[in-house]
């Protein structure tokens, strides 16, 4: 039987895919799948994710040696090492070091996806990778897929619309059966993938973020593919399982 | 300032619409809006929506001459003069006629949205129509534009997506201001707009439709700007007001 793929367009829709017994591809490509992706890439052992700044301050309490990053309204928080520009995340800063991560809605997601049985991390950096190993695990195990767009404030988001179809786009034919939903996304990916920087920065959340002088960080979170690899969340850390 | 323009994804959302005092765009392309576009165009005086069979069948009770028209479950009601088909609805049996017409969802939602200043019916076979009618509208009172997608049981349906894209495309340039589920339906129908009926045919809903014999609906249905009437829902009644 075909994999059913579809996508909840909302963080607090998680708990749907969850109960659905999906495995669940978390997407919020503006910016904290883009910066877990690229911070995995670049050396980062682990990203733990928190869904609230206490949270986050009282890991690092318990662990002076991990980083501290994140933002609230798109700016750092006090006493943290690094905001969500996932170029902040380079080699240097990030090679070998646990990173606790906190941000208003893709670190709220992830945690409250934490119950499905395999949670992986979507950005446009990675869309292949993870359609790989999306196209795996229900090849092994009778599971379907759900995207959760993790966009700001549970609204729905273009650039998470856009990146589920990237990924989704990259499944092999035949074997999966999308959803409405999913067939739009697909839709709206083909539509611009040749531009992409230029039609997710007609997005309410790049605007914001343009306003705040992160325009470099769109243009880096829309690199197609730039990176081979799948991290998984599993028991509160996200990794790069091999 | 430009007009704003949203999509709401179900019918059970059109309250929202109301609530913010936008001018309402109701799509439900398979087949309801496609099947009040055709009837108008093809000179029924008047569409009377209601939500519950038991309405349409007391208004009928009232109204002997007037035409009984809808669809439970994709099928014509018992004692029901026409079905949903949009086919149906030829010049020799709606001239002149006013027709009560009950279906799924495409009529609650009309009837939801009674509530709205202005309430337009869309659908692909007259996508430019509206556009321009919904245009006009806000350009002489402030009034900002909402599409609510009629798809069963509220959930969000492809066609629909895709015909709210259709009608936004043609919205004059500079003057609106698109939310991110207004652009992913304009991209989504710019990327199909070459093969409409192929992609629609893909939905769940199209699907529904084909086993029950209705391919020809969505044919039909996926006819671009095959009229130039903007039919709109006023005092219970869907008319082509001049």
């Amino acid at each position: 039987m075909a994999v059913r793929v579809d996508v909840e367009f909302g963080a607090k829709d998680a708990f749907r895919a969850v109960k659905r017994g999906d495995l669940i591809i978390v997407v919020d490509v503006l910016r904290c799948t883009s910066s877990i992706v690229n911070a995995l890439a670049n050396g980062a052992k682990a990203v733990i994710p928190t869904e609230t700044l206490k949270e986050a301050y009282r890991l690092r309490d318990q662990h002076p040696d991990y980083l501290l990053v994140g933002e609230r309204k798109g700016r750092k928080p006090e006493g943290f090492d690094l905001g969500n520009s996932p170029l902040e995340f380079v080699p240097e800063v990030v090679e070998g070091r646990t990173v606790i991560m906190t941000t208003t809605s893709g670190t709220r997601a992830l945690v409250r996806g934490r119950r499905a049985a395999h949670v992986l991390v979507g950005a446009f950096l990675n869309a292949r990778a993870v359609a790989e190993k999306a196209a795996e695990i229900p090849h092994r195990r009778k599971v379907n897929v759900s995207f959760v767009l993790a966009g700001e404030k549970s609204l729905f988001s273009l650039e998470d619309f856009l990146c589920a179809g990237a990924i989704a786009s990259e499944f092999p034919a035949g074997r999966f059966d999308f959803s409405d939903k999913a067939l739009a996304a697909v839709l709206g990916f083909e539509c611009v993938k040749g531009a992409l920087s230029e039609y997710v920065g007609k997005s309410r959340h790049a605007k914001h973020l343009i306003e705040l002088g992160f325009e470099r960080d769109i243009e880096f979170s829309c690199m197609l593919n730039r990176f081979g690899t799948a991290p998984i969340y599993r028991d509160g850390k996200v990794t790069l399982m091999r």
